[in-house]
């Protein structure tokens, strides 16, 4: 009989085909996004539960975590993230005094962010049928009338422009789960993208879509979009900016820091002749100093993501297969 | 060290002192209801968790439930539900077959609700971290602008009418939890409250405020709008309506059933002069055939619920106590 496995909420290979296969041909959900859009009363609308582990990483927690993810998934498809719920799922046995410290980071993630709770719920389960705490926000944020970000839009001749440098908070949340402490400490990217984005503004229209490369990283998120638009999406591996003791660590831990999880980056497509201008801006913000453009979108082949190595050659990127990193949102 | 333990979650007092303390104190959240109202949008918001065990029981599954729960929680504050989102979190090992079946259910009582699941997320986390599968759905429900169920507006003389009988939900669920079979089984009233008040169109002014008595059962709901509205309410106990077999179930369970949950039933608070042709209304519908007039809101004493018993004797009822029934929801 066929069983869940870990791999199935990896954010991969395995995770696409159960959520097509397994999911929507069950329950079908229509033009599946980060954020479902309701036009006919402006807002969009999404949902994300947090089972990260540990719930307290280098540069976050899951509190924080639990706000930036939905704040970024509105962020993604253009709208202004404003009103958010909150549903914990609790131990038995969690310590009240580290549920504090998961509130109050909400309560700070969500004001620098600019959203509101405006609802919440609590469900305890008994000691072994749950660890720690997991939460789930759903969220919604108003569309504005000027700004459609939508992979429809995505044209050959657009370049790819990275908001920041990667790996950052999967290998934060590996180093912390195992054990391993780096000096100066790996940070989580973990922030709202909703800031990044206000200094975009005058540009909303030479930016065709946006994405967030959380499970899965990089590479998946942009093979899911090389599939999606039908597109060939070329990227240089020299120009991803990577931290060097990220790089350092993903090595030692055995991972690509292409397929390792970002809570804080996004990638952008936008029109070549205003790319040079929409990367200024960026690097104007503390959040996006490392932004970079990663590479370019070709018509051919169709459905593929080329990465030109620093050696001259090239190769294929896949999405992510397995269940490299569980659990790290 | 102070700990999280199950009566944190069960809907009784140690539950509202839990979240006015120890939540609300870190993450102020304004009127706290069924659900947020968002005047500015016409839009109402919830979310909720569903944690119950076990999954499958009589007259449903944590699928429909999942659904039913926010539709209602949507339908009590006066708004039309509309989107839902929808999300997992599974633990490894969970036979897909019963995922399926619980997708299957989520997908036929959206549609019998008249809602659309929009947005989704899914989790898996390792065997033994968590119990099988626990489902979010987060709401949004459209304003009428006709329309206003608030506790503010109960007034002395209202009555206080039930949609019909209770505790069947928690008697289903424990049932089955405990392998306890009843010849006819006794069946949860999980289902969407929006149907039924269709057909208090008309009627919407005379109705005051609206609740369903969940986690904590019929008593807790009751001292609830007692203790916010600063009104007495008094029951006649004789009035309210139990199935003989869930009365029954409930002595050999040893429970009150004025305390187990329910998520097919609402109490209304409604003008006298118009709760008769109310009470017929409902009676028209198979979800409301048990409907009942079961009290009257009185001045004095404030925040008191007064049950009249069958023996002419009085006794106050206070919320829930401890955990009588984890995980009912």
């Amino acid at each position: 009989m066929e069983k869940i496995l870990l791999a199935h909420g990896s954010g991969g290979k395995v995770m696409h085909e159960f959520i097509k296969k397994g999911i929507l041909s069950v329950l079908p959900v229509k033009g599946l996004t980060d954020s479902a859009i309701i036009k006919e009363h402006s807002i969009a609308f999404t949902t994300d539960s947090f089972v990260v582990s540990p719930v307290f990483f280098p540069g976050g927690d899951i509190g924080s975590l639990s706000v930036h993810g939905t704040v970024n998934d509105l962020t993604m498809v253009g709208s202004e993230p404003r009103y958010i719920s909150l549903s914990l799922i609790i131990e038995e046995g969690f310590p009240m005094e580290k549920l504090k410290r998961i509130l109050d980071s909400i309560a700070r993630a969500s004001a620098e962010a600019g959203v509101e709770v405006v609802t919440g719920d609590t469900k305890v389960v008994e000691r072994g049928k749950g660890d720690g705490v997991f939460i789930n926000t759903a969220g919604i944020g108003l569309l504005r009338e000027d700004v459609c970000f939508s992979p429809e839009r995505i044209e050959p001749g657009d370049l790819v422009l990275l908001s920041g440098s990667i790996a950052n908070h999967g290998v934060a949340v590996m180093a912390e789960r195992n054990g391993i402490e780096f000096s100066p400490p790996v940070l989580s990217d973990s922030r709202p993208l909703n800031l990044l984005l206000k200094e975009l503004k005058g540009y909303h229209n030479a930016i065709h879509a946006m994405r967030d490369p959380t499970r899965g990283g990089l590479a998946t998120t942009l093979k899911e979009i090389a599939l999606e638009r039908k597109v060939c999406i070329e990227i240089y591996e020299d120009a991803v900016p990577v931290k060097e003791q990220v790089r350092g660590a993903c090595e030692l831990l055995g991972i690509d820091p292409l397929y390792v999880a970002n809570e804080g980056v996004f990638v952008a497509f936008v029109k070549e002749d205003m790319s040079k201008s929409i990367l200024e801006a960026l690097k104007g913000h503390p959040h996006g100093e490392d932004a970079a453009i990663i590479g370019r979108v070709k018509e051919e082949p169709e459905g593929v993501v080329l990465l030109n190595t620093g050696f001259g050659g090239t190769r294929m990127l896949d999405m992510l297969s397995g269940d490299q990193l569980p659990r790290i949102c």
